[in-house]
């Protein structure tokens, strides 16, 4: 087409429905239910949040109450989940936030907040099961000459917002390379059941959908123009524990290989987001494995970087999570990347059918584990949310190997992330093959309970806590109310509420 | 074919390697990992467990020690795990239990038990994560004239054992009824990624597989003619709390139906094993709803009502589990029942692909429930198994509404089912939609924690315990640490520890 052009809106019927911001703010009530795209800080509406924000600055200084019920992909950006937390205009938010004012709102209680899983959402929005959508607000890289329209840097749930909302709001992102399009893959065969059928996509690199979205015109209710960047966060330089576990993941990955039990060229990479699962990308640079592919939720930097080498051959996701550097190299080579990227929904990406299908081999972090390998990745103490499970669940469940990551301490020595009992479950043992840390790492695939809490314990503790950890296992051999998985229920949470009283799980 | 004859057993070459029991037992090694036929007491070897017994029982008094890696489908009957558990003879067991004295022993520490997702377990042990497997020990209806295996009662992971095993000692039971031959459809599709395609299955009904096992005769070392009873146990007459449980379920699916977010048929139901489960399908047989089918693990007594009314057109599962008056009319018209039920490999009955493409209603029971819906369904006081997670969390997270059904107290009233915290989670939060007591429904959809809070306490929780749950909750909502899942980890297991020194949850 051309995106290139003049304007991004090609199609004159829909060119009439511009307007600003303000004006297209004020077509949504307070109390309704908006579904917004955005992912991982990318693709995220940047001008209507901010204008509805002002809205609800304004109403409430008149002493007037203005609050939303907030749908999106995953995290969003500070013009969204931020200035619309700031305004204190979210009454319930969904499905995962990293915002950190929307985080300090929920944990003070003032917001409500539903921790989903991230393939979940759109099939349960469909199946009626979180209430009506009054208006999606999708930001888009541009309209095509029949109304079809080009997404932009993440897919999200996008398509079940526009087909399921009232009434839609497009934001068309000058910003956006408009060579995103075609790089996109959107699947159209999903169907409530009885009438759901196969997927069929059977590799990462399958194209199964039209690079477009659908939308009736009809519903359009307002377009306004923007050109802002995403939300592109510099990652920190590996530091010396993410390099280690990088280290002793890579090895695992070697002997797997050497064993026959993974391909020379690996299953599907799914990657989490952040600095640790960054490191292990990094690592992969350097490590003997070809060919590689992913089916992940976003393209972070250092897939990138494997891209560009050709050890990664191609890169299935739902979103870009870039640093600003990356976003600007990946942006000036963007007709190269259109040939070995793909973006699908959320619900494809994160799908258990094709996770299991792929046979994926999933890397995610955590908060906690317990010495059973239980995970908590989403509570601090059991009660403060962090960001959310995410598509944790979604690839730990159903992938080859389910591999957790985490440094063996945080907050300086003060908390030990291998703990008598996870305070917070978010993956429950059958689902923990792998758990790493700089100390070690744990291969926990056909071990009772008690053999794993002695290879946690052995391998993954820091130690300092090593002997803690021994010593309360020693007397939940002895004192526990059975020996399946043996426990003190008195003393199992007292590490976190010997934190929450002194500052240090330390005795 | 004709298994009605003299012999069940019609191919000559095959019927040469019949021998004792005893006979077969002694190819066994001491520390080898026999993989077992056998789910839900049905279809389990009978013979050869007991002449391993024996064996076992004979080292012991000469001071030897006889232990075996054993694997099944799920749970067996007491010639099996209860005879072999007697004799100290399991070293290691996989991956579901009831056997009371297996229970036991595992629970005393005695004997090592890795409790797995059902659906998980053929692959796993394809994939090469669980050891090798030295030796399959099949319950079989008889051999046909060209070799293959009419399977029995269950099917279980057997294609699975027979395909991986180093060698096969078959059991060929008189016992079961030759008309099973024709119900059953094994899948032989399946592959290691990145070789794996979709599963063609798209309605309960179809069949995708052959009728039989196959097998490389050579791999066959010993076969063994048995004529013995299946393990079925008498259902209790449905209780009060059963009654009114199902009265609620039933009513939450009309509703459901009357808001066109369910068929009038429903969808395919999954139903546990147990009194409540078999209640609520008794409790179908009065309701409005035509054409049901079933997709589930077992078929009992509750479903073979269901399909003689034709309020049940089909039942798809892996095992039977019928009380012994079911076992005999089931017997009795076989070949009527073999036109409306298919029983399938456990990889298939439970596989998340099909579970979520059907879109089951899954029905499952707990042994408690926390404020927040996070369930516990096998540790007692967090560390005792009951029995196993078995197939509900394939069937919990990939389920089109996850129920979990329970009495609101245990113990006559000393426990109380719903908790301020579960000691073990089986079923987080975001996998359980719908708590059942005999005192209301909680519809957790769409909800976030705290609004869940408040549901399940007014709704499930019973009288007596309500006040303690509420005043726990209150004082968490002003001392927790964060607000999103209020709680006080030093207190959140006082209950359990409570119940441990004094025989009640209550203060």
């Amino acid at each position: 087409m051309g995106l290139t052009g003049n304007t991004r809106i090609l199609n004159n019927q829909l060119r009439a429905k511009v307007m600003s911001a303000e004006a297209a703010a004020e077509l949504i009530a307070s109390g309704s239910t908006v579904g917004m795209s955005g992912f991982t800080g990318s693709g995220y509406p940047k001008a209507v949040p901010l204008a509805l924000a002002a809205r609800m600055e304004a109403e409430r200084a008149a002493g007037n109450k203005f609050r939303l019920r907030v749908w999106t992909g995953a995290s969003t950006g500070p013009e969204l989940d931020g200035a619309l937390a700031k305004a204190d205009g979210i009454e319930f938010r969904l499905p995962y936030n990293s915002d950190p004012i929307a985080r300090e709102k929920i944990n003070r209680g003032e917001m409500e907040y539903f921790d989903m899983h991230l393939s979940q959402v759109a099939p349960m929005a469909w199946q009626g099961f979180l209430g009506p959508l009054d208006t999606a607000i999708i930001e888009v890289t541009g309209i095509t000459a029949d109304g079809a329209l080009v997404p932009s840097s993440s897919v999200g749930n996008n398509k079940t917002w526009l087909d399921r909302a009232q009434k839609v709001i497009l934001e068309v992102n000058r910003w956006q390379n408009p060579a995103l399009e075609g790089m996109h893959d959107i699947y159209y065969g999903t169907a409530l059941p009885p009438h759901r059928v196969p997927i069929p996509l059977i590799r990462p690199d399958d194209r199964i959908g039209q690079t477009t979205f659908s939308c009736d015109p009809d519903k359009i209710v307002a377009i306004v123009e923007t050109d802002g960047p995403d939300r592109n966060l510099p990652f920190a330089k590996p530091d010396d524990a993410a390099l280690r576990i990088a280290g002793h993941l890579i090895e695992f990955f070697r002997h797997e290989v050497a064993r026959g039990r993974l391909p020379a060229s690996l299953l599907p990479l799914q990657s989490g987001v952040g600095n640790i699962a960054n490191a292990v990308l990094t690592g992969l640079m350097d490590a003997p494995f070809e060919n590689m592919t992913a089916y992940t939720e976003v393209i972070q930097d250092g897939m990138l970087d494997l891209l560009n080498t050709g050890k990664l051959r191609m890169a299935s996701a739902t979103s870009f999570s870039l640093s600003p550097t990356a976003a600007e190299a990946m942006n000036a080579n963007m007709s190269q990347y259109r040939g070995n990227m793909i973006l699908r929904p959320q619900e494809i990406s994160n799908h258990p059918e094709l996770i299991r299908r792929l046979g994926c081999l999933a890397m995610n972090g955590l908060i906690e584990a317990d010495i059973y390998g239980n995970v908590n990745s989403t509570h601090v103490m059991g009660s403060r949310i962090q960001n959310g499970i995410g598509g944790s669940g979604d690839f730990a469940r159903n992938a080859y190997v389910s591999i957790f990551m985490t440094p063996s301490t945080a907050k300086g020595g003060k908390i030990s992330a291998i703990v008598p009992q996870v305070s917070h479950v978010d993956h429950i043992n059958q689902d923990v093959q792998i758990i790493v840390t700089e100390q070690g790492l744990a291969d926990l695939r056909g071990l009772s309970p008690k053999q794993r809490a002695n290879v946690i314990i052995a391998n993954c503790a820091h130690p300092d806590y090593r002997p803690m950890l021994l010593d309360y296992y020693a007397r939940a051999r002895k004192g526990s109310y059975g020996q399946q998985s043996p426990s003190l229920p008195g003393e199992a949470l007292s590490w976190h509420q010997r934190f929450m009283e002194t500052g240090s799980m330390r005795v």
